[in-house]
């Protein structure tokens, strides 16, 4: 299990346009070879912001960084500038490998 | 889905320990009603420690509410205090709901 989560601290007021925006996205990840698994998560409201996290599972890193110098990648990316989303700073990627797991 | 993940920042050296604690607790999450899925999960290293998360599935908040106030939560949580483990800083808490998914 490979799991890569991108952190975006949402500014109030934007909440619906980022949920509308990736609802509206055409990401093709299901075409990527080791794609597992997309969930868009919602965490916590707190100091000026709503946390949101995009919970991408693949099969490992390996596909992971296929998709990251993918065709579908670079599609993806150049219709975000379009979003009307007011963000608290730079999304933050972080990804992790699987120590143990039930 | 639920989500709730505990986010470790664990200090330079300490990193096998902790992740022996983790094999070798006795966690019954099967146990719970509602449980649906556990990992632990290494991250990136940087700035002094690594970062490690917990990350469990629930079906719902209700689910993971009422492991949070059960007798299996207290006992694991009662062996936590014997790891012999360093932290930078106290453990974070983030829990999230599913906005979408494919």
């Amino acid at each position: 299990m490979f799991l890569a989560m991108n952190r975006f601290r949402v500014l109030p007021g934007s909440e619906a346009a980022f949920e509308e925006a990736w609802r509206a996205r055409d990401g093709r990840l299901g075409e990527m070879p080791g794609f597992v698994e997309f969930h868009l998560l919602r965490g916590p409201s707190s100091d000026g912001h709503t946390l949101y996290a995009s919970h991408t599972i693949w099969r490992d890193e390996a596909a992971f960084q296929a998709w990251t110098t993918s065709e579908q990648f670079r599609s993806v990316h150049r219709s975000a500038g379009e979003r009307k989303v007011l963000y608290d700073g730079h999304p933050e990627l972080e990804t992790f490998t699987d120590v143990e797991g039930v």
